[in-house]
């Protein structure tokens, strides 16, 4: 069994979410930098790319969260994404910039029930900051990217916990949520992340090796272009 | 792979969380009653009390639910409740009336994750109409029973989803937040439901036999009590 006495620790505790990409990963190197003891935390939701899952636990480790877990959670039962149903991911050419609409890999009510998970994480472990690594510029067809979500969601955790009701007031983290993947990438870089370790690819193979031409992978490649960085991302192909 | 496709039905669609238990089976009677096509939706978190699940299945079959779905989510992993931990479930006997505070069956963020996930499935659906058996007089002392939380994810929920982006209100039924145990069930009878089929108890057995003893069967007896209807609940002992 695994305890839920919170940690002893003379740093301030934060639940970062981390899927073992590059935003999240990132997300968890800034939470380290200002100076927060992180206990992460990875959901199995019936994704196709396991190889993230891998990332996940190999990059918390490498940045010194105190504690990993791992919610499994399968989602393909209520479906509706191309990342858990068995819709084809579409390749990035195939989006049209100029009809933005949300993606079909939009997975429905995921960053509720996402930072739901990370609030009870949160509630066992007396921590009362969440970081998650949302991003309003490359995924702005997701509702639940936005500013306003966030802030509701920070309103709905001071209501819906036993530490709320005795005071304390959740922060939700959102330290990429206006940034572009070239900075997020040079952020990310600044603080020592080793993003050949981290698996954004929405069809990576189980060696955690990329597609290179899904929506994720480039992005992913853009920004390091854009930062004018060696791309150390494996791709399969 | 099940379908994601809407259901075609002239009713309009309302996703119903049920456990299986007294509270959530007349909860989804209601919604019958009230004219709505039901899909339930049951989540198995690593409860200890399977047999509630069952139950699930078997009530929304008789309820005529248009369609069942079960969540697979492994709360365990974090922990924090005696529902969830190997924590012993305490006798109601055990528990001080003039000391009220946040029960140890409290599962942290609870309420938060399994509307989330109904937001979840209710988008998939095309639903706008969530019901949920939370109960602000037998469970006062869980943060996540309380009105102002459910209002608080309803707004949260108009954030969350593309739905609610393009304009969709959703609504969170809450059809027993007020009534005591008794009141329940008299309403649940006179709308035909089978109490024999429910399980409520925290430790039912494996052919889901009440314990008697755990707060939830003591409260669940006692509705029946000051009801005036013989209990048909199946007791271990």
């Amino acid at each position: 069994m695994i305890s839920s006495t919170p940690i002893q620790t003379s740093q301030p505790v934060a639940v970062i979410l981390l899927s073992g990409g590059l935003d999240s990963t990132t997300v968890l190197a800034m939470a380290r930098e200002q100076g927060f003891a992180a206990c992460t935390l990875a959901v199995d939701y019936g994704q196709r790319h396991r190889a993230e899952l891998d990332a996940a636990a190999a990059v918390s480790k490498a940045l010194g969260a105190i504690e990993h877990r791992v919610v499994r959670m399968d989602l393909r039962s209520i479906g509706g994404s191309a990342l858990t149903d068995d819709i084809e991911v579409p390749d990035a050419a195939a989006i049209d910039p100029d009809q933005p609409s949300i993606p079909i890999t939009y997975v429905p009510a995921r960053n509720t029930i996402l930072l739901g998970l990370a609030l009870g994480y949160a509630e066992v472990m007396n921590a009362s900051d969440l970081f998650i690594g949302v991003n309003n510029v490359d995924y702005s067809g997701y509702p639940d990217c936005r500013p306003e979500f966030i802030n509701a969601f920070a309103s709905l955790a001071n209501l819906a916990t036993r530490a709320g009701v005795e005071g304390l007031r959740y922060r939700i983290h959102t330290p990429l949520i206006s940034l572009g993947k070239d900075e997020i990438v040079r952020q990310g870089l600044a603080l020592g992340v080793d993003y050949a370790m981290t698996v954004s690819c929405y069809q990576a193979d189980e060696a955690g090796r990329a597609c290179g031409r899904c929506d994720s992978c480039v992005l992913r490649r853009e920004g390091f272009e854009r930062a004018g960085i060696a791309d150390p991302t494996r791709y399969a192909v």
